[in-house]
Formats: structure tokens, sequence, C-alpha cells
């Protein structure tokens, strides 16, 4: 089994950026957190990151073929990018949105996710532990296939 | 350590209601599977479902004395009872907002959780696994209290 | 055959409250009526009011197994209570929503009902004859099961 | 006593339309049943049917010196016909909505309806049944003119 | 002459919750400066608290025939229960809304009350204070009885 | 001690205008009653009413020095003017909105104040005697200074 | 020069239709009073009503070669009938809106007109007046073309 | 008899400002065009214009006792001064609103005229004719008092 | 095969009407080009105009027997007739919702169809050849029935 | 004469992506089926499809100087891309949006494009057609330049 | 040249009133700087500050022919003020808005100017010393009369 | 000290691009003036322009340690890109929002800046000499660090 975790806009500066919100660690401490723990349960895991919508996108389409699962932190792209979204509903596996903060509890534009609708779930507030939860999710459901509603 | 799961409105009916929706399991089956996770852990749980609103509200109040964290599912109430809001507001233990179904990919008025804004975290879309993580979360993390933003 | 007819809040004030808009008959006077008109048509019928919204939801979900069909006239929580809402949805038996007022002639918040899109159809502005058509269209149709669009 | 049936545009279809919602009767068929329980009852009736909305306002305007009595079912002239309604307002004998379809349940823009505030009642959800139930309460209660609300 | 205090959902925790917004006197503290005040101005007074809507509204059914004048605040209830609109527009004694904080200074929520319409009076800001002045207010006016605007 | 009474437009035509609204007190008489009240309470006031808005900004300008406490009925002002809400904002002692009539029980346009947000606190439906409690409430509470929210 | 009165739908049953509103002359009456202003100042004038939008439209048409000015009551056609709207638009001939009541001081839907935006003007309130000051209007400035905005 | 004619802030440009909407005659032009109809029907007329709101409501207070009827234009103060609407509902004289561009046909915000609900009627887009339209309505219905809706 | 094209309200007037919008070509120069273009390529063509909203839905009732398509270009009637969506509804082929002008580049009211849901598709923006762009096509696909999404 | 087809976001998973909506055929295919049509009727041709925003920017750019037309499917930026939009407005050649599906029969936020008001027109619902009416319709009218509104 | 420095309500406070948001400098130590720059600059400069609207309106008038360029820092005028957007709109000479604290990130009621559309242009947030920004822009730009968008 | 200018998408078209908007100057010729302005005032400037969000975003990520202030004209993607609003929310060096038109002036979608809440302020409607303005802020007040509301 593969995962792949996908992080949007801004996420680089993890660490630096609005501790008070965000947390001290930096995306790569993240990410080998979710390395050990996919390790530990035997699950390959694969890293993305970037600011372009664009590749984003295109990084979705490739996981299609090669991943079993997606984690997607879209940042501020969760609230606007309908491109986003269609490539999520275009790929046949379980994408998982991922929020540190919690969103909801933030600014007023946060509150709307325009990808949420065609995602597995929603897990936000629980600062970097939310992929290893997103994680730990898939392997353990790792037959179920796509983002139909259950 | 001590986890209270309250369940809301209909979820009575778990298992026999909208299968397609909410799967077969009943809300016994499920509270079986938290209390054997929860001895996992090494922590205490308690349970609690009612219809009504101020009954969840006074289970809320209590649980500030009881309790070290809260794994609520309101039902329906999560679109409009802002007295269970003010009551997750006044209490100082974190509550994790938990749905089975994908909220946000259902009808309209479910977009919106009046509740979500002064929770910790929410959890949605992962059926009833969706109180594993929460529990696992809050055992994870039990120094850490209150609904503070983070 | 049997029916269950259900009151919400408020409606035990029948005949004092506001008599220009509700007519001057008691609750007791109405129910008195819809028990001879079923005794008529040969169909058993049970009657229940509460100002609790817990209460009429758990009642609904007891109807499922000892009702044939319901009369709902669920007073101002038409407007808000997603929870009874979702009872409806949940319980496989025809619920007709009947209001004896004409709502929609009424202040604006009373033009939305959240309950008549779960609902078998609605009846109202006919005082508390609005109870016996439904009644008389239950038991006329006693075969049809459930709330599907028709 | 005399009742006028009115139905407004595309109804001239019915039991060709789209039959899953509004079944398989033919708008004749349907007249027959309604002309059969007025008979019974002892009362006449009349029908018109017109996708003209000119031709509805007029024969209401008929109605006011010839009719005790109209059931309206205007089709979709219903949610934006306010000549229609005028000329509702504008009679001094009561006019039923009615609706073979609960029309709450179907598209947004078929939950408004701006007859209804100038209207005696609605029924709608009932099928063809719908406009027998209007019938019989017209006739039991053909001593109260007018559409005032109550 | 008896004067009625009704405090809604949460208000049980005063004191304990959130002092900087409600201060620190429990309810018993406001309810013993109450009835010393009503003493003092020679009148009755008997006290309410629920978290549960059907409660409230079956005092206030009760209140329309044993007091002169109701002081109510219904805490979160106040922006959404339309069925205690209904229990207030139904009993024809005065009906004071009282809110220790100043709703309109506070989240965008709490700017809608939905009772004031059919109450006599709001005040709001004044902490407990506010209680007393209602008190006050319908010793010195208890001849003019219900909620008619003026 | 020294409290403000500013009255705006339109409420020199009081005891003349819609006196079914606004009781047939003129403004004069009111003002009497309200000195009256200050000196039993041991109390200085003074009046102040016009038509234009600038006047009253200017005049609550001048109160910042002059005063320890305003009362504040705005009139129409009270709906739209941000000038009046600036100058309240500005300066550092407490106001208090006061309204003769339930404006939550008027016209749509009535029930928004874009002054109560940085008031001390609101009271309204109490005709002229609303003006007598805020100068009590005042009085007893000298020593709270400004609008902060309690 | 020619002048032509254009009614819509209902104005048909003027002096017998809610005569408190549209007072009691009839259509009949206010065409006889036009007419005889028309004559005393000179001008030939010409009257048509339908209930029928497309007629109105198709009259509408006619009248661009056959008519000096237009003067157009059209009822509840008004506030949706984007139809007559185009028409007036695409007529080079000026076209006065009249109402008899102050459409502004009735229900919300009667604020908001679809013609007024392409009229030359629009003179409401004025009971059966209206068209005497508009024809009056017409007549003294016969050389002014169409409704380009002034 | 004794009319008022009013006209509001930026007024005194006319003739100067934006002649592409407003012509090219001056108010002193335009008053003196009404005072020769006025004169010539037997009329006393005044003149008032004012940039100032309050001075415009307090000259309307005075109008009460002096004059017969008011002609306003308010010019923009009509589209959101709250203060002179309930100065026009506060005097018992009727007021006629006139305008002479057509607002509606001008941009959105001025499409909205908060004063025209209170008034008698309203004449726009006549250009200075619609004064002399509403003198001669006022001189010929001058039994007619109050801005009572016909 | 035979196509049936059918132009709604003011369409008339086309080659007089607002020529910088839609061109100098009259109705029967556009039909002419129609008539050529189905000669040429086998096809039998029908055509109907009407300013009447209920004379277009027959013709749509007809159609479904009569015709393999409709081309419909409703002009205002596009906004706001529910009852011509709902007869598109209700037959079985295609129809193309056809417009002369860029209707998304025009007044904010024009943006809106109610028909576009219900039909096969929609061509804009390209004067008369949009009439001929949508012949093609049905002819090319004469096989397809129906308006079903694609 | 040279025509430039631009593809947006996820448009190359035409094909594999939801054929229930789009069909089977992929990218390649349409841009072989367009090229065969241009080259049959003496134009050449060129074609671009990318997932970043700013790279259809540029391209647009580009096209200003490199082609005659263009044809554009943004995919999901319709919804929100100004970039694109102001891209558009900022060259000179024709523009036509095409969408394979009818996005008007789909999810709401389909129904709105930012791009249609600068497009010279708009073809959807036709399926891979669309691109071929829209290059012929290009080709037939290569002298017309700009997105002009007609 | 000559420029004229208009403040509106609540300005003349600046230094006292919330310096946190506005800074500590009075408005005469802000107009003395306003003074020495366009001194320096060989250019003459007027100041007015009134809490009055109509005083407001009254001065931009008389500028039209005594100055050559207006710096105009309204107030809380500036979010409703349509008088003083008239008189912007109605003078030649270009008028530049200035606000010292950046609007658009305090309260919601502030991110909306009514007058931004008339003005020039708009300088927000950086305290006084947008004033010498907007004088040094106007003194270098003298030639350019007016409002024109640019 | 050192500025970075950065203008987003579709500004590499100035001169070309509706010069009636936006002038004739290129950006290369802006970008000399501003580098001309710079050098005069002992300040470094680097410039920065692209059609694509991510290479923003990244740009002013390397800003934060790069640059002292940047002045950052996005062009539409002010109107939607959260993206970009998250990157100066991330630095904590000043930004400046600048337009070279008004953009409150021009379509309604452009009156919205999703950037103005977390910049240091905003200068519109100056043309070119916007960015001069702004550079001059930058270098008068280089102590002031950050988009701190002021």
């Amino acid at each position: 089994m593969k995962i792949l975790i996908v992080n949007g806009c801004n996420l680089n500066l993890l660490g630096t950026r609005e501790p008070e919100i965000y947390g001290s660690k930096t995306l790569s401490d993240i990410e080998a957190e979710i390395m050990q723990k996919c390790e530990a349960l035997g699950c390959e895991c694969g890293f993305f990151q970037s600011n372009c919508e664009g590749a984003i996108t295109g990084k979705l389409h490739e996981a299609r073929l090669s991943a079993d699962g997606v984690i997607l932190n879209a940042g501020a792209f969760t609230h606007y990018s309908y491109a986003i979204r269609d490539a999520i509903a275009a790929i046949s596996i379980p994408v998982i949105e991922v929020h540190m903060s919690n969103i909801y509890a933030r600014e007023e534009f946060r509150h709307k996710s325009v990808l949420s609708e065609v995602c597995k779930g929603v897990i936000c507030g629980f600062g970097s532990e939310g992929y290893l939860m997103a994680a730990e999710y898939l392997i353990n459901n790792s037959k179920g296939a796509g983002n139909e509603r259950n």
C-alpha cells in the first residue's frame, strides 16, 4: 500500500509562519513523523508540497495510478480552488482533507471548503496529528476505494 | 483519565435508520468498540445518548468536573443548537465534534455546524471509526486542556 | 390499521391561545373528533402532545413499529427542528404535516417548514378539519408506505 | 352549490408527462373522479384548464359570480404569477391551492408559492386525491366565504 | 402581585462560566437579590431555571394563571426558539426580556432575538441589575397587562 | 455626579407625534420627570435635543469632560448614524441606549441599531420610564466607567 | 397627437376589487375621464385592457407606429414581466408608468418594478388622477420622443 | 391654501451640476415656475432648500401647522434618511415625493427610497414639471389630508 | 427528420428593435436562412413565433409528437417562465436554447436562464448564426433523443 | 487563418474522468477531430492544455499576435479565474467559451462563469462537437475581430 | 494652485480618541504638517472640519470655484453619506479620499465606502502621512481635472 | 534598505492592454521610474512579475528575508487569491497594495480585495504614480515593520 501526502500553498513556511496558529514544527519535521508512522504500519508514503494550484492538480492526477490514498492539506486553496476539487472528483482513490488548525474557529472565509464535498472525510483542529490520524485510517481501511459518501 | 461519549438526537436508531448513510452497526455495537479501544489504551469511558437538547446540555455541564474530554456527535442539533454551543464554551475540557457521515457532502443545511467554532476539532466522514480516532487523540494528548484554537 | 396524531409545542393551549387564529376548540375537542372519524372508518388511533422536541422525536421512533401512519402538527418546531426532520426521515411510515392556520399567510418565519421535504404531504389552512382530511387520506391509502416523493 | 376546478400550465399533459412524479391518470380521468365525488355530495362542478395565465386570471374573475369555491392547481404559474395572485385576492370566494406532488420535496424554485398567502389553504403531496380532499372541504364548509386567514 | 423569573439554558452555570462576560455571582446569589428587592417592594416572586426548551415553554403556560409578569433570560434559546416565542405570545401577562451581557456587542448570532418582537421590552448589558430593573418596572406598572407594543 | 440626557431627531414632537406609539407626554414632561428622579437621587442632570446629527455628535464630544454618563435616545439616527456611533466609541463615559417603544416589534428597519454595539446597554419598550431606569442605573453604578462589554 | 392608455391584468375589475385600495370608479369611468381630459387638450386617445401579457406586448408593438405616447398601468405584470419591459425598450415613443395606489407602501413584492428602468417616468399613489397627470404631461411635452433618461 | 416646496442636499446646484441629468434650469428658475403655477391656481406657496438633514426635518415639523401640503425632493437623503422619513410620518399633511430624474433608471443605490412608504405618492422622471404636477394635484385635492395609503 | 424553430416575445420585431444589439435582419430573413440550411441538409423545418407564453407552451406540447428537435429562443421569457421550462421537461425531444446576443454580457437579469437546466445545450452570442449551428447539431445527432444531461 | 484551442484544468483526463459526464473520447481524440475539421475548412490550428492558470493566461497573451481566434474550455477555472477573464479582455481576437457538458444542469457553482461576459459567445452541452461548432463559426466569420457584444 | 483639506465627523477628536488606532497627533498638528508640505511645494492650502454632513456638502460646493483639488477624510460619513457622494460628483475638481487607518482591516461596516466610486483615488492605512501623499499627488498632477476614472 | 515590487497577472501587458484604463506606459517604463525614485532616495529595489499565483506566493516568502518592504499590485488575483493573502500574512515586512486604476469605480467584482485586510495600506487610482507614492512611504517609514493595523 502507498499513501501520498500533499500540502498546498504556504505550508512550506510551517514552523516559521504564525506559530501561535500552526505550531513550531517544520514541514520536514511533520513529514518525518508521518513516514515513521507509515513504516510502523507497513505502508509506503510519498510527499509533495507546492504553492502552485496546477502542480497540485497534476500530482493528484498521477496519484490515481501510483497511490492507494491521498492526505491533502490544500492550505488557502481549500476555499476557492474548484480545479483541485475537480481533480479529486476525477480520481478513484480516497482523499482525506486535513487542516492543522480548526478552520471553523478562524476567519469567516475559512469556514467554507470547496473540497470537502468530494473528499472521503475531514479532520481538522488537531495540529500535525491530523496527518497521522488520516494515515492510520487509510491503512486500516485500505480496501475501501474512492470518495463515495459513507 | 476519563472520556465521555455523547450522542445526540436520532442516534439511538443507528443500525436501523438509513443504513446506506450510517452503516449497519447499532449504537451499542459502536459503544462496545469504543470501550474496548479505551480499555486497551488504559482509559475509562462513559456513554450518554439523548434526543433531548436540554439533557445533553446538562450532561456537558456535569462533564466539566467528571471527565477529561468529550466526544460529541450531536446529530441534527449540530446545525442549530446554540444552547449546546454555549455549554461547550462554558466547560474547560476539550470537546471533539464527530460525524459518521461526511456532512459537507449531504444536504445544504448540514454543511453548517454551529458547534465547530467552540470545539477542539472536527472529524467527519469515517463512519464509526471517527469515534475511535477522537478517543485515541484525547488519550494521546490528555494534558492539553480546553477548546482553545490551535 | 393504526394512526398516531402528534401535536407539538404550545398546542396544549388550543382553545385559549389566540382564538382568532386557532379557533375555540380545545385539543381534547379535536382529538375526540379525530377518534370519532377514525372509528367510523374502522381505524385505531393514538394521541401525543408535548412541548419537548426530544419527546416528539422519541415518539416518532416508537411509531415506526407501532403505527401505520402519523399526522404531525409540530407547532413552532416546524420552522427549525432538524432533529424532528431526521426522525421523520428515519422511519418508514408516512407522516402528514398539518397546520390549522395557513402558515404561508402569517409571519415570514412561518413560511419555511424544515419538515415538509421529508413528509408525505402538507395540509394547512383548514383549521381542525385538516387532521380529519389527513386521517381519511391515510386510511384510504393504507398500503402506501413511507414518505417517498410522489 | 358550485365548485370550479382550475388547472394551469402543462397539466393538460397529465398521464404522459413525467409519470413517476405525476402518476398515470390523465386530466380527464381526474376530472371524472372529481365530478363523481361532487355528484355524490350533491354539488355541481365545472372544469377549466389553460396554459395561458391571462385565461386563468379571467376565469377566476368569472368565478366570483358563478361559483362558490375554486380548487386551483396553477402548475408552474404557482411560483411567479402575481397576476393570478391578484385575481385570487380580488374575488370573494374561497380558493384552495392543490399540488399533486409535494412541491417542498422537489427543486428549490418550487418551494415558494406566490399564491399561498392569498388562498384559503394548501393541500400538496397526495396525488389526484388532493382535488377530492379540497372538494370535500369546500362542500362541508360551504357557508365560509372568502380567503380570510384562519 | 407575583412575578416569575425564568432563566434558560446554561444559566445554572452562572459564576463559573466565562466570568469575564457574566460576572462571578451565582444564579442563587442573583435570585436572592431579586427576592430581596421584590420583598422590599411588597411583591411575591418565584424562580425557574431549565436547560430544556420544553420545560420553559410549559412554565410560561403555567404563569398565565399564576403570575402577573415574567422576567425571562432565555440564554441561547433567545436566538432560535420559536417555541418559546409562541408561548410568550400565547399568554396575556407582560414578559420582559433580560440579558446580563450586551448581546449586541458579542458574536453576530447573538444580535438577533426571536423573542423581542413579542415581549413588552428588552433590558440588556447591565449584568444582574437588569433583573432588578425589570422587577421594579413590573411592580410599578402592575396594572398594564400583556405584551402589546407601546 | 452629572448625567446628560440626549434626544435625537423628531423627539421634539413627543406628545403630538403618533401618540398611540409614543404616548401623550411631551419631551418637557419627560425631562421634568427625569430631573425630579435625579434630584431625588442626588445627581445633577442636563438635557439636549437636536434634529441634527452633527450637533448630537458634538454634544457627545463635550460630555466626555462635563458628564459622568449619557442617556441617549437617538431616534431614527439609531439605525444608520455611524457618526454618532463613532462619537460614543470615542468618549470614555458610559452611554445607555434608550427607546420608548419596543423597536424590535416595529418596522424591519428599526430592528437594527448601529449604536448598541458600542453602548453600555440597551433599554427599550418601557415608554418614558426607560429614561428613569437608565438614570437610576447610572447613579447606582457611577464608578463604572466606559462602555466596555460586561 | 394620439395617446394610448394600456391597463394590465385584473384592472378590468376596478370598482369592484378591493375598493379600499383602488377606489370605487370602474375602468370605464376612468377611461371616460381621461378621454374628456384629452379632448379638452386637443388630443386623441385610445384604450386597451388585457389580462394577457402577450396581448399587451403586441399592443405596445403596434403603438410604435400608431401613437405618440403610452400610459401604462401593467398591474401585477409590473413586478415580473421582462417581456413587457423589452417591448417598452423596443419602441421609440415615451411610456409613462402609472399606479393608482402607492406601490411602495404595500406588500414587499410590489416595491420592485421591472418596467421603471425603461419608462420615461413613474407616477404612483394618486388614484385615477395619475392617468390624467400622465396625459397632461405627454400632451405638454409632445415633442420629446422616447424613454431616454432625463 | 398653502404649499411648501422642500429641496434637499445638492439641489442648490441645479443648472450647474450634471446638466445632462438635471437640465439647465436653476433652482430659482424652477421655484419661479412653481410660484406662477400656484398663483394661477389661487394657492400660496413657500420654498426651502438645505443640505442639512436636520434643517429639513425641522422644516417639515413646522409645516405641520403652517402648510396644507408638502412637495419634497430630498435629493440623496431619499435613500437613507430615516430621520426625514419619521418627520413625514409624524405630520398629518400630505407629502408628495418628487424626483426630476427617473431614479429607477440610474445607479442601483438610487432605486430604493426610504421615504416613499410614508408619502402620499411619488412622481419621478419628468424634470422640473414634476413639481408642477405635484402642486396641481395638491391644489385639486386639498380636502384630502395626510399620507394614508390609497 | 423535422425541426421546429420557436421564437418568443418581441422577436417579431427583429430588424427594427435595437439593431445595435440584434442586427438588422428581420425574423423572416432569419427563418429563410434556416430553411435553406435545413433543406441543404435534407431536413424539414417549421417556424413559430408568439408573444404569448401559453401559446409557446402549447406549441412545445405539440412538438412532442410532430418534431424531432426544437430550437428555442424564448426572448425575455427565458428569465422567468417556469411554465415553458416545465413544457421542455415534459417532452422527450431535444430542445436547444439559442440567444442571438451574449446574454451574459448584458443586464444582470439576463444572466439567469430558467430554461437552460432542462435544455440539451445553450448557444449564445453568435447572432442569427446560432440558429444554424443548432440546426446543424440536431441534424447531425438526430438519433440522440431528449434533454438528458451529457 | 489560425485558431488556438485552449483546454484548462483536468481536461487532460478526458476519456478517463467521469465518462458518464464527459464521454469516452480522450483529449487527443478530440484534438484530432478539430484538426481534421479545420484542415477541411482551410484553416490552421494549434492546441494547448494546462492545469496551471498562469500558463493559460500567458498562452492567451501570445495568441493576441499569433492567432485569429481562440476556443477556450477553461474547465473549473471558468468559475473563479478573474486572471483568465482579464487576459481575454486584454486581447483583441474573439474568444469562444466552450463546455462539453451543460454546465447549467450541473452543480450550482458551475452555473456561474466569470468568463462569459468578456467572450464572444458561449456553446455548451454538445460534447466534443461544441469545439467543432466554435471552429466553424470562427472560420466563417474570420473578419469579425474581438469580443464586442453583438 | 490651492488645495482644500476637509475632515469629517469626529476627526476634531484626533489625538485623544482611540490613539491606538489614530495615533497621538491632534488635527492641528496634522494640518500644520500639511501646510508646511504645501508651502514647500509652492501651493496654497485651506482647512475645514465639521461633524455636520450638510456643512461638508456645502464646503465641497464652494471648493468647485475656490480650489484646484480636495483631500477628503469624511470619517464615518464615508460609509453612508450619499449626500457627500453627490456633492463630489457635482464638482469638477479632483477629490482624493484619505483614511488614516486601514479601513479594510477594521469592522465590516467600514469596508464599504460610498464615496470611492466618485473620487479620483483612495489612500488608506498610512496614518497622517496619507494627507501628505495626497497633497503631493495633487500638486504634481495639477493639470488633471476632475474625478474621471483613470 | 531594499524594496521588492511585485506585479501579478496580466500586468506584463501594460501599455498595450486597454490603455484608456491603464495608460500607455509599459511595465518596463514604470519599473524604470520606480528604480530612479528609489535610487534618488538611497534605496535598493527589485522587480518581479508573474501570471502565476504560486510564483507570486513563493516570491513573497523569499521577500521575508531579502527585503524590507513590498509593493504589490496583484492584478485580478486581488479579488480571490487567499493563497497570496496567506503569504502576506505570513511574512513580517510591510506590504502595500497598489492599483493603477480606481478599482472601486470599476466592475462590481473589483470592489472587493481579499488582500487589503492583511496589507499595511492601500493606494489606488493614481496610475503609475501609485508605485512611487508607496515606495516613498516605505523609505520614509523604514523602521515600521509588518502589516499591523495602524
